[in-house]
């Protein structure tokens, strides 16, 4: 081994260390603690582990680096000013408005692999950035580093399961066992013996390692990459706060900066620590080991022409979810970054009609939502155009992956089926009936819900040209007339109007199951001379304020919304805002009792969402 | 082994395969495969194992039985039929319009121990039941039927994590390994070694059996209730659609009833598997082995006396979060039933009060958030009144688990601290931005978001006065001062009018952090001779629709809404929704820029919610 090459390793440890006390003492707040106890491992890992070009962050050769334990950024920004990409001044900036250098990493820090700081989500960002690696044929290592504490959360644990099934051998998770959380020691301690038994019976390959002997670490990194079949997980042993005598292994220091009058105190004390690395006289010559081209590497583009029009026979039933799964094979022939992500229950939602299409390209996840939804966020940071799906309900068990998602600013198409009490006799377990809430308060989100074959289909194809974040697109169980055109065109933010008049006194704005509900009860109001207007609001987050307040305006200023769906946060209240201060009186018919078992028709009916429902709303309100 | 008792139990298997096949067939849909696996174990379970009283299911020291795998609801039905509690009309209303016996079980049917259907729930609220078991003194035993499938979902892990950290010996799970799940093999198919590894290495006592050799089952269940220091889990190998050979074993099958016109074929195929039991005799003469007293329990009452007043003092700085750490310790002074779960951040959300003072009904939980409210679903279940808390951001972890304590009936008290931007440096990820409307949109819940210790502290007492289901307690990570006398009341369902005159121009309505920004926009309006009222909406849902309708009619029908969370699913959209057809004008500030790290008020700011930009929508809308 080169003895410069340690030396310098542990100089550069020295020196995160040094800049995980400066950077969050002058920020006043911070993660110093969590930092200290990990800086050889990222020292290793960015100065000798990691094949990589520091110049060119976007070299999709480029191993990757995902800090699961993200309250540690002050290690991530100090390896990448160690690197040589940050300037002093752009350390001194941590947490500070406008820095990009946040206090737990976002996107906008130009070298985070992603958003994290809820814990338990980086391992499965990093299998899916694995398993996209496998896809693409390239050759680079995903790593993450996780914290001991977070093990207890079971996405990561969802996240094993997975790399162990698709034996990811390109993938080498490291736990830093610095045995001390939050505010009390963590659940397995200093037991990493039990960290490896765990991993051992899941069939990843473990390895032991004093996390702070460098020269162990190069070993048992060296040792990582020649693992063949199996994900790794390095067990780092270590201690919270090393290198400063007044916080090593002590509780009570976790989220604490150093306070500024203790700063030289701090820094006196790691300095005696690691005496050599302060005195490092700097003559190891550095230059990073640049990843290898891969020979047979697959590029995708995410661009695609116009997809052509579906066939669908019009006033044929055709479920929407069904619709879906013959869009996405279609956009699949069209767009080669498509792939589809399923959590086994694709023979409900038809992703299964993509897998056949497209088998290389479908990913079964199994019955993990939260790991499903981020090794999505892993696919769309290397480039792939994930479209995940489940029960609409069970999106609800991946609720705080998808609001990080949005915080990384990932691109997923998410697809939730077996949308509201429609679904009858499964019983509310099985009934998407806050997922509109849910979407809705997603930043830069689009929810979508249509109600036939033609619009599913169409509005498939919006999602994938959707750039800007993260479209949900809510899809039905039975069987739906399909009521458009096969050339009728769906965009983002837009609604149709079913029907209109001059004499409409009433404007009845629905999209889904519901629409067909209002499309009869717009039939019945019209055996009693009562003219409405039907609004499909296949558009929920954007939607189509200009066309709604028009049509609404027109329709006497009185509008009945009907949604297979909660109150609260769903289609009605947006309807609701986006008529705010128009004088418009409205009426939001919504699933107001906890459902139950039944027919379809039954619950349309028991929730009072039904065309009779609406019918007698209507004649309450003109 | 009694022989009679063996062909007894024999007997009861077949009669409740019979059932599972027979319920769904007339209903038209069910999950009977998933019954025919499991229905050895069902029988051993209700007929052997458990010790019970079946006419009182109340009584304390019954054992307890989740069927977390709840699409096999049919078997949970046909055990009661076997029981004696249903009779064969009942069993016929299965799945029908206003039966009990629902597609997944609810607590509508008084034999279920929780409301399941979303996978991966059922274990974590067992070890809630154990863990109570052991605080009450109670010597029941807590069994939980699994799927194999619902073993990928992490919850199921953290689950397992806690279950071993508290040496939980009155925990028995029962996985059916059936080998196959919705659309395709589980992920360890039958692989029943990798299931025995795992748990053992999670220091678990695991048990192998064949699950369909009653002499087996009846040993291994034996051996199951000796075991002690750790939970057991008995791994039983098992085929999906047992007895009937046009399923058993087969993919294709799950969620499918026996169509009418093969029921004759399936029941004569299901005889000639099991001659014996279809030609059983009768002789056996069951009788339950009833639980016996347990000798030194401790039984609760949720009842307590009105609280006193709390001590703040007017003006002082408290931060919401700490006043909610101290009436809960109060609180559980007042009420023996009340507990504190916390997912290891008890130091932020001050949990750690209660704990200091009554350390015995704290329960750490580390960060698992999803196996932390399915606990409190169990504590709820054997009358505990659980207070669980984390920050609000991660309650989004355990939004499913949320969704079916509710439709669970659970009565859990939420507290989520660390509400929207005003946290400051930490970032978005820590950031609770979409919980009202996450909170809003579940049945029966209450939404309580204070602004000062004195409301926290009162309405803690109101949410463990709320038996109605789910009630939300928002706190603020900042210090923010005392605005309330001590002996102020706080409702649910209420607010508080803090400014109003007779010359209001507009009505500016807040709640939490913002009341303060709301406070300062007062002044400064005031300094430019606008008048105006100000709503403290303390309780967003219930919201108190008269007296905000008669402020804001008094305020020339103007108001502003400000609240430190997104737009969507907000207070504003509940103050508007509850101000509908009375042709005010509103305008609603909230956060609608993805925020970044900052100090607190540069972000209130740059997200348009502190007092200036109140200001500037006052001057607008007026």
């Amino acid at each position: 081994m080169h003895n410069g090459l340690k030396a310098f390793l542990e100089f550069k440890a020295y020196r995160m260390r040094y800049w995980s006390i400066v950077a969050p003492s002058e920020a006043g707040s911070g993660h110093t603690t969590s930092c200290l106890s990990a800086a050889d491992i990222m020292s290793i890992l960015f100065f000798y582990a990691m094949q990589y070009d520091p110049q060119h962050y976007d070299n999709p050769d480029n191993d990757r680096f995902i800090l699961s334990k993200g309250h540690a950024s002050p290690l991530l920004y100090s390896a990448w000013r160690e690197v040589g990409m940050l300037s002093d001044k752009d350390m001194m900036t941590y947490r500070k408005m406008g820095s990009v250098l946040e206090g737990h990493p976002t996107l906008r820090f130009p070298y985070a692999e992603a958003a994290t700081g809820a814990l338990g989500l980086g391992l499965s960002i990093g299998v899916g950035e694995a398993l996209c690696a496998r896809s693409d044929r390239r050759n680079y290592y995903t790593y993450v580093l996780m914290g001991d504490s977070e093990t207890t959360e079971g996405a990561v644990w969802e996240a094993v399961q997975l790399g162990a099934h698709y034996k990811l051998d390109n993938l080498i998770a490291i736990i830093d066992v610095n045995r001390l959380g939050q505010s009390t020691p963590t659940l397995f301690e200093d037991n990493v013996q039990r960290y490896v038994e765990v991993f051992d019976a899941f069939n990843w390959h473990a390895l032991l390692v004093d996390g702070h002997n460098i020269e162990q670490l190069m070993k048992v990194f060296d040792k990582a990459r020649e693992i063949t079949k199996k994900p790794v997980v390095i067990i780092a042993k270590t201690f919270k706060g090393r290198g400063v005598n007044m916080l090593e292994d002590k509780e009570g220091y976790h989220g604490k900066a150093i306070a500024k009058d203790k700063l030289d105190e701090a820094l006196k004390q790691l300095a005696n620590n690691f005496p050599q690395a302060a005195a490092y006289n700097r003559t190891y010559s550095w230059t990073p080991k640049l990843p290898e081209k891969s020979p047979t590497a697959i590029t995708v583009e995410r661009s695609f022409a116009k997809m052509a029009d579906p066939l669908y026979q019009r006033d044929s039933l055709v479920p929407t979810r069904k619709a879906y799964g013959q869009a996405l094979a279609a956009l699949g022939s069209t767009c080669d970054a498509v792939i589809s992500l399923d959590a086994e229950v694709k023979n409900s939602t038809y992703a299964e009609i993509f897998e056949e299409k497209h088998p290389n390209r479908f990913f079964q996840c199994f019955i993990a939502e939260q790991n499903m939804v981020g090794m999505g966020i892993g696919f769309d940071r290397r480039n792939r155009m994930p479209f995940i799906s489940t029960f609409g309900a069970f999106f609800s068990r991946a609720h705080d992956q998808i609001r990080m998602a949005a915080i990384g600013q990932a691109r997923l198409n998410l697809v939730g089926s077996h949308a509201g009490v429609s679904i009858g006799q499964d019983g509310p377990s099985q009934m998407a009936l806050e997922d509109i809430a849910m979407m809705r308060a997603i930043p830069e989100s689009v929810v979508l819900y249509p109600s036939d074959a033609v619009s599913t289909y169409k509005l498939v194809e919006q999602m994938a040209r959707y750039e800007e974040g993260i479209a949900y697109l809510r899809t039905t169980r039975a069987a739906t007339a399909v009521i458009y055109d096969n050339n009728e065109d769906f965009i983002i933010g837009g609604c149709k109007v079913l029907q209109q008049s001059d004499h409409d006194r009433v404007c009845i704005i629905a999209a889904g199951i519901t629409l067909f509900e209002a499309l009869k009860a717009y039939k019945l109001l019209q055996q009693e001379k009562i003219d409405a207007a039907i609004i499909d609001l296949y558009s929920i987050k954007p939607l189509d304020e200009t066309t709604i307040k028009k049509i609404v305006k027109k329709a006497n200023n009185k509008v009945v919304t009907v949604e297979d769906h909660y109150l609260e946060g769903g289609l009605g209240q947006a309807v609701m805002y986006a008529l705010r201060n128009t004088g418009v009186t409205i009426a939001c018919l919504a699933v107001d009792k906890l459902p139950r078992s039944g027919k379809p028709e039954e619950l349309l009916a028991y929730e009072g969402i039904d065309a009779s429902a609406i019918v007698q709303k209507v004649k309450e309100i003109i």
